[in-house]
């Protein structure tokens, strides 16, 4: 398990100047969405920046779900280590290159609480001319720091709390649910060994208390965006679950998630300012996450069980048979909440698109080897049907 | 919260070789016990050094709870950064000054199942000359990486593993119930920012789970060495505590168990294998546990349920009143289990030692900051008299 540090308080962002400066940092480039730049998180950071006496650009062309072109979280990797795109691109798409040492400072500063890339050393993009989503991931990506400042999260749409808040919930069940690392192949030499791990004792302790955390909070914030300690509860949680699929690894919802997004024609999210047709990363996710947990959990029903439990189930005299069940009905329980679409159907999928992608989701081999069974064609095709609504 | 980075797994000794290799490091000074040179956890190491290629020398000349002349984890410090020895020591007996950059790359292979050393940032030693416990803090210190490998403590002898063990319960506890983290004073600079920042969420996270840990396995090891599954939990418990306390500090069990410690004339702990009169580190602290939980239970009760309650007590119906008792009481119970002395009257002290106690505790003032309710004389003596047997 590879650490993160984190700094966790309301106002947080105000030190980010001082952060810089204490590591000998002269000249900072601020990458800011542009709907958040002249809010708080934009306005404090460089603010704050300007305090400590760093100098600064501002860089504000980001794209809601980066594509290859407009990918910023690896600006600093291709800045610190220049290469060709691909020479650090997962493969088979990239050569999958580790960089020759660390890269300049990052400080990762979250305005919505989901991804926990504050947390993580992957990052994920559209690759628009292969027509999928892939990544990076290398141990030199993850943010020399995160900033968890809950004044980040209060102007966020309630829409995106949502999709964002159900991607914690998604991160926190799959890496619970993961392939166990002791079943996983033991790597010729520790080098090799890969972030994503399985699930271990590690791991476990971060996914079950963020599902606990997103339980408890993800419908305070989604009611009411003036709710302080719902807010911060939902940045920790994310980070939580960061922490833990981080080094253990997501599975198919992320994995089947990545060509339903990536294939999209027209759905545009109701209450995202976008102008491109998406479907927001962490609906993409959770519309799999119930049909997966009926799956898996006969791989270990008492942790599909326990997971129930952390999202609010009674489970006393809940036999094994019935956990996946019981999972999945948590799981939508929390989707018709907070108002999300039932299914794949919503995104204007119907069976006929299902072979197309399962074909997308299967080139995705480094997260279906972390599913707890092993997976076929058919296997992904049931899953998308089950999924469609 | 800063990260710390931990390999869990039996086996996991043998490749600390290619650890080393795979940074670069050409040649390692490999500090082990005289007692674990000739064993599994000494020949592992040095035989996959020897694999991998890395240059080495064995310096085995370490101390059970070390000296200022003894003192090993510095090395890397000095070695990297020389200075003058108080420079780095913690004010006020030494400077407190944080070197300028990161040091050579530290491995830490635990053979307890303690300190959690392997991830904190914290490394602590007698000053003889001046008669003290005290240490070195600063964030460099933490080791790039800690290997948790369960045939690293197969041999500890259970006496070791009781004191070492009930260090881990009491770092769990102290941090649970130290100063919340938002009743202290903000530094004028992050960079100013103490290690020990109180009791918060993140560390809140680690200390239940490490409290649940040792109720359940710490019975288990001392009863059984072979027992693969419970060394292998303690290691991480150890581990999971040191993340917690590593970040939010420990207070008075700790602050009062360094002149206990230090002042011991011809105390000589049974089972364990020394040439010098010493209280095991574990024990010196966990002697004033019971008094201090009825003490810091008024600040929070309700916490002091929650970890009476995952120390295996039933807190249904009790009162928060209770809660000091029902805490201590437990705390109790695992030191009856494992064969402690039952107080600091059985290395030799009684109440006319006291007010030297109390001397020796309040020079502590990083720790004593941390206790839940402001600290003086009088309060300790009182601790340090329920604390006799
Ligand atoms: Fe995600
Ligand atoms: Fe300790």
């Amino acid at each position: 398990m590879t650490g993160s540090t984190v700094r966790f308080g309301t106002g947080a962002t105000r030190e980010v100047g001082f952060d810089f400066a204490d590591r000998g940092v002269k000249r900072v480039l601020v990458v800011v969405d542009p709907h958040v730049r002249d809010a708080y998180p934009g306005q404090t950071a460089t603010e704050s920046l300007r305090t400590a006496g760093v100098d600064f650009e501002v860089f504000d062309e980001v794209r809601c779900e980066p594509t290859d072109t407009s990918f910023q979280k690896a600006a600093n990797l291709y800045a610190t280590w220049p290469a060709p795109f691909r020479e650090y691109v997962n493969p088979t798409l990239g050569r999958g290159t580790t960089p020759p040492g660390p890269l300049k400072p990052l400080i990762a500063v979250p305005t919505t609480a989901g991804t926990g890339s504050e947390t993580t050393a992957v990052a994920v993009f559209d690759f628009e001319e292969e027509g999928v989503k892939t990544g990076i991931a290398n141990r030199y990506l993850r943010p020399t720091l995160g900033i968890l400042d809950p004044e980040n999260t209060r102007t966020t749409p309630p829409a995106v709390a949502a999709s964002a808040g159900l991607d914690v919930l998604s991160h926190a069940l799959e890496s619970y649910t993961a392939r166990h690392f002791l079943r996983r192949e033991k790597p010729e030499n520790p080098s090799l060994r890969t972030a994503y791990q399985g699930a271990n004792p590690i791991s476990d302790v971060w996914a079950i208390e963020s599902l606990r955390i997103v339980a408890q909070f993800l419908p305070r914030v989604f009611a009411d965006a003036d709710d302080d300690e719902a807010r911060g509860m939902m940045l920790l949680g994310a980070s939580y679950a960061g922490m833990g699929f981080g080094n253990a690894g997501v599975h198919l919802p992320h994995a089947m998630a990545y060509p339903v997004a990536g294939l999209v024609r027209d759905y545009r999210p109701p209450g995202f300012l976008t102008d491109h047709a998406m479907v927001p990363h962490g609906t993409s996710v959770i519309v799999h996450t119930p049909a997966v947990c009926r799956w898996t959990a006969p791989s270990a029903p008492r942790k599909h069980l326990l997971a129930a439990e952390a999202l609010g189930a009674e489970i006393r005299g809940v036999p094994e048979e019935k956990a996946g069940e019981l999972l999945a009905e948590r799981v939508r329980h929390f989707m018709t909440l907070t108002e999300q679409p039932s299914g794949i159907g919503d995104f204007g999928y119907s069976a006929a698109d299902i072979p197309k992608l399962v074909e997308g989701t299967l080139v995705q081999a480094r997260l279906l080897k972390l599913a707890p069974h092993d997976v076929d064609a058919e296997i992904l095709a049931n899953l998308f049907a089950d999924s469609l609504s």
